[in-house]
């Protein structure tokens, strides 16, 4: 094999792993809640209208002006943010750093799925509300527009690598990328994994494909 | 080029990027200081001597059994843990989370490299020892024998790629070899880095070489 052979298979290689990949902007995710109607209704009041106080980059969410508290057998997070618009089951999407004040173990799961994880005690002033499932640590993930998925040759539920230059490189494993026409471009990590690849806000990401 | 050169060089590739490396234990290090002389004496009383409690992976470094506090702009980590030997200058080795609850930024550097580093205020009790500097978060890094260096094939000061097989797996960039006879072989992250890759005890990791 002479060197010839070599560098045109690296960038044979490199040109297969997608490392051509348009980037985009990685966004930190704070603890946050989303709750059902049934909960508004015990924690505001019957029919309750959440008040949308700032739009977030995935059209049609925001978040609210009402905030919460997360308790837990070992501790409390007060001032918690909740996202609309209303969903069909009320879910908590907190750091690992969070469930260990908390005092609970949540599972790393991919929005909406639910069944069998933890619940948690909402409370707004004196009211509170019992959830029996719904916290979890979510899985990273990378929101994509169609065109920005058939660009990066990837689709609905494909799992990619990401590689994030921030102040404390790293590459993501495991990352699941979700299609929706309604979706922005954009990555979404806990407070976690920001700390632990240096985020700041303007942080971009990469995908590298995990098959050749 | 056929299929067979495309084979035969990934083969070749892969191999060079040192896919063989031999794995090792990751460790995630709590937030803890280290402390010299004249601190030991302001906060303990003159020629006070810390109290070995348990010994620690790396030979001759271990836990003492006296806490101190750390106190910042906005908020105190009680019930810090004092690593020894004594050294030549005290250091304060947090998590981002950790600078973000004490209010202060604190720079990801390596042990020992603390030159313009934030202070940050000690406490035992009501005794208290400002510190113009030593606040780091450290960077990530692997202790390694000279015999495990050698097998895998890197050296003091490099910089490498680790694999983590966590529950939420990644690949740690810019990581730092750290080679001497009194080390033991073991990767030491945070706790941020740690809750990022879904870090157990016993989670391994292996290094994947940055050059070619």
């Amino acid at each position: 094999m002479n060197d010839l052979d070599v560098t045109a298979l690296v960038k044979e290689v490199v040109s297969r792993l997608g490392a051509k990949s348009s980037d985009f902007e990685v966004e930190a995710s704070g603890r946050h809640v989303h709750l059902d109607r049934p909960t508004i209704d015990a924690l505001f009041g019957e029919g309750y209208q959440l008040t949308k106080a700032k739009d977030l980059s995935q059209p049609g969410q925001y978040a609210c002006k009402e905030r919460i508290s997360l308790v837990g057998p070992k501790g409390v997070l007060r001032n918690v943010i909740i996202l609309g618009p209303e969903r069909n089951a009320a879910q908590v999407e907190v750091s690992a750093t969070d469930a260990m004040v908390l005092g609970t173990k949540a599972p790393v799961r991919e929005s909406g799925d639910i069944t069998g994880t933890p619940g948690v005690l909402l409370m707004n002033g004196a009211k509170a509300v019992q959830l029996d499932k719904g916290l979890i640590v979510a899985k990273r993930h990378v929101h994509m527009t169609e065109e920005d998925a058939a660009a990066n040759n990837v689709v609905q539920g494909e799992i990619v690598q990401v590689r994030v230059e921030g102040q404390r490189p790293l590459i993501f494993d495991d990352v699941v990328i979700r299609v929706n026409p309604k979706f922005a471009t954009f990555m979404h990590i806990d407070y976690d994994e920001a700390n632990a690849c240096g985020f700041v806000k303007g942080t971009r990401g990469t995908i590298i494909k995990k098959t050749v």
